[in-house]
């Protein structure tokens, strides 16, 4: 792999996701904070008109818009789907892209603390998920490597190389200070593994560690009109990426009943009760456990 | 003070406060969980167009419509404006209400717990937070109480007894099992103590009890062109009913810097961060602490 030379750093995707942008704000007045020797930063407010409004979207989600065919079809053409294509002509294009490495910043409602998120499980992003957690052993790696860069509607996925910062809890529209701080560091942490890889300076990281990988989404409970009737369970809430087995209660029924996870793997929820997936009557993310294994 | 007859339960005031409206749904279904020998109980959702578009509100906080003169005013006729009027077209008039007393049930981002914020501070209040703090060990009072009836705009004050069932922390949107099930207590625990009233059958209330009462608002940090340029400071974030001394760390402005507490009294504050202040800047309520005496 080349080295990186060009990187964009991007918050506000989501309007009402709060932490990157105010940080974008601050790095726009101190850029000497982001500066890195072998780096050209470049700063992107994505979804200005949404935080104008303090919501996730104007017309429909942003970060699901980045496909190599919706950012060809000039025919999804409302504000998200617009921003999409002028995000790819600044950043991209996609597949021949201008950036190298994007940093895509997110807050979610649940208690996943600071993860990163990776979208394809080759060795510079293996890399990088051991030196994050050699900084931050507070944080947690994911690998949403289900399908190709060319598939993934990501915006991170304009790129060859892209990640999503994704820090929580944070209810939306709201500023944390432990989350912003959380943001601050593990965006600092990753500019500073891309410096040393393009050094060749990477020394001592882990020869393994434990990260997740996602398998599945699951609905919350609804009756045959499409109804909800019932919430995430309390013995659930909050428990992000601590497992499950077959038979723990996960949902709880307005009406007083349960229902239990059927499945037959060990899961690790995440994204749990989180508000923006409500749209579309999700509940929660499951994910197997993996050991990632450094090679060279 | 006359016995209570005519109670009106109140949700989704603001439309993204997802407990009440959820409770609602289900005792629409089951009125028999509300039911109370010597009261009728109606429901009411006050805000359906704002929970429709998953929103707080629609053109303006419907909770500060109902002071005696808003109501008056015809001029007065957006969304909100005209919600309040024919809400208090079928539980008030203001002043002379077919309701006896109104429960509203709302949400904070805030990590409140179970609080129940009462309107003034006579007799029934008084005994009303003293039973229900005896049922809910972990649940707090506060009374507003600093202006009349009259004046207070709050949709609870259009009865001449009327009450805010507050709990958090809950983000906008998202409906916790933890935070339901502490409304649900809430609202019967007060249910069961307005039948106990009415048949004179109180028994055994604490002689006086802790309780808050409402002082000032707390602004963000803004620079002088209004821009905010701080957060609340991760020591006081959660930390509602958390007493305050001078000197002690309140904001963290963006650039580094810490703004203390100057005040001259023990400052316990509440509503911290939450997210629907921001609309007005605002960063936390500050109360004191009291002692209720109970008198007979």
């Amino acid at each position: 792999m080349n080295k990186i030379e060009q990187v964009a750093v991007v918050g506000g995707t989501h309007g009402n996701e709060f932490s990157g942008i105010y940080l974008l704000k601050k790095w726009q007045k101190s850029p000497e904070l982001l500066a890195r020797e072998s780096l050209n930063i470049e700063t992107v407010f994505a979804n200005p008109k949404a935080f104008e409004e303090n919501k996730r979207y104007i017309d429909c989600d942003l970060n699901r818009q980045f496909t190599v065919d919706s950012l060809a079809n000039n025919e999804l053409a409302n504000y998200e789907q617009s921003r999409a294509k002028a995000i790819n002509a600044q950043l991209g294009p996609k597949g021949d892209a201008k950036s190298d490495f994007i940093i895509d910043l997110h807050n979610t409602t649940s208690n996943m603390g600071p993860t990163l998120i990776l979208l394809k499980s080759d060795n510079f992003n293996k890399k990088m998920g051991a030196y994050v957690l050699q900084k931050m052993p507070e944080a947690v790696v994911v690998f949403e490597d289900q399908v190709s860069m060319e598939e993934h509607y990501f915006l991170a996925s304009i790129a060859s190389q892209g990640v999503i910062v994704e820090i929580g809890p944070q209810p939306q529209s709201v500023i944390r200070q432990d989350v912003l701080d959380w943001m601050e560091t593990m965006t600092q942490t990753i500019l500073d593994f891309v410096e040393l890889y393009n050094n060749d300076a990477l020394t001592e990281l882990p020869a393994r560690y434990d990260a997740y990988t996602y398998v599945e989404s699951l609905k919350l409970p609804e009756d045959e009109t499409g109804n909800r009737i019932g919430m995430v369970h309390k013995n659930v809430q909050d428990n992000d990426f601590k497992p499950l087995t077959k038979g723990d209660p996960i949902f709880k029924l307005f009406d007083g009943g349960e229902i239990t996870y059927q499945g037959d793997y060990e899961a690790y929820p995440h994204f749990i009760n989180e508000a923006a997936y409500y749209d579309n009557n999700l509940a929660m993310s499951l994910g197997k456990k993996i050991t990632v294994e450094l090679t060279e």
